[in-house]
């Protein structure tokens, strides 16, 4: 097995997933939010783009819907929800297609389709997406979506996790920047020494989303992988 | 100041390095040899991209010049030298010009062309390359050359070195990539400890390059800050 990492949304290259095990990162809060509906019993998720796309979507049937994203952290306006994850509860979500748009994690997920398959990882439910690439023994690429573009230290540490993980139950050929997820993550297990130095997470701090933050960084306490195929999250 | 870091030549964008100082690292060992040659004497040294660029622009004056550089790091068949630093000494270099084509520095180097000014950084003058940046107090791009337009660790700590000096020294906005080159040289001052797992060092050790490796990851045995400006490094 090989295993690499993409740091950002940007610099996904087909060449690099090309039939290959996927899982795509936005621990802040685009994956944690997708798990977290998915595992309070939503139907699916459906990442969409734009805001436009949701409307559209949703409009034949709205009260089916729940909308949620957010657009530089914050709600969109006529959107059910912003991107916190413990806004999608059983009450809320059960039954319900969540649509779901934000800033880096639906375009990184949409921008993965040449991938052979795409899981939906995040700290949340990291041990079991690592277990279920064991499991298959393909080629994996990690695929953090990063912020605006850019690297983000959280999404980097939670694949350091999966790969640290996998490392430690079986064998695997590991790139360098796949070596360096996991070299942050054995140097900080406790996840909030690294990404308290994090760009993004300061950002969400300051808009005083602390439960959000620390919600986020959680380990292992969903289990859950949910898949992307043919538009849908399930 | 901002500081940032670009992970390897593939990823360059114009739109990032814009105006702005960049330093293009790549320490195993292209500029590592600029670096060697010109503190050896020799008059200047041109990138080039191909074998066939470096004969044309030598063939008038063949003796003036030294032909360096490597494929998959081995010499090129009619080249003077490889990639090796330690060839580049005083008896052969002084008052000479090398043409230099490597795999992954040159091609670097070149794709900065719309930066403001260029630096060629390695761990040999590395602490002497941040002083200048400090000096100049412009936002500053580094650019790791990285291997087969893959990151690479090696050059990522080099980076982390010069940004954990500029930070010692003055205050900067540092994007999330490079505070995280900035943390893993803090972990790793010594630099083999993290070196030693990347790949490239691996490849270089297999082709019984030590020599090379150990003079490559010495910290600041040469004050020179060479700079690419018009198509020459001075």
């Amino acid at each position: 097995m090989k295993i690499d990492l993409i740091i950002s949304a940007d610099y996904i290259k087909d060449k690099i997933i090309e039939g290959k095990t996927v899982v795509v990162i936005d621990i802040l809060r685009a994956t944690s939010v997708i798990i977290t509906a998915l595992n309070n019993g939503c139907n699916e998720v459906i990442p969409v783009l734009t805001v436009e796309e949701a409307f559209e979507l949703s409009k034949h049937s709205r009260k089916d819907y729940i909308l949620g994203g957010e657009r530089e952290a914050l709600k969109i306006e006529g959107f059910d929800f912003s991107n916190s994850p413990l806004d999608y509860n059983k009450e809320v979500v059960e039954g319900k297609t969540v649509i779901l748009t934000t800033s880096n994690g639906t375009r990184a997920i949409k921008g993965c389709s040449s991938a052979k398959s795409i899981y939906i990882g995040a700290m949340i439910n990291a041990k079991y997406v690592a277990k279920r690439i064991i499991e298959e023994g393909r080629d994996v690429v990690f695929v953090n979506s990063g912020t605006k573009g850019q690297f983000s230290m959280d999404d980097f540490i939670c694949a350091g996790y999966m790969i640290n993980y996998i490392l430690n139950e079986s064998s695997a050929e590991v790139s360098d920047i796949a070596k360096t997820a996991d070299y942050v993550y054995k140097n900080n297990k406790d996840i909030y020494s690294f990404v308290k130095d994090a760009t993004h997470y300061d950002i969400l701090k300051s808009l005083e989303l602390n439960k959000d933050l620390e919600y986020c960084i959680k380990k292992d306490i969903i289990k859950i992988v949910p898949e992307y195929k043919d538009g849908l999250i399930k």
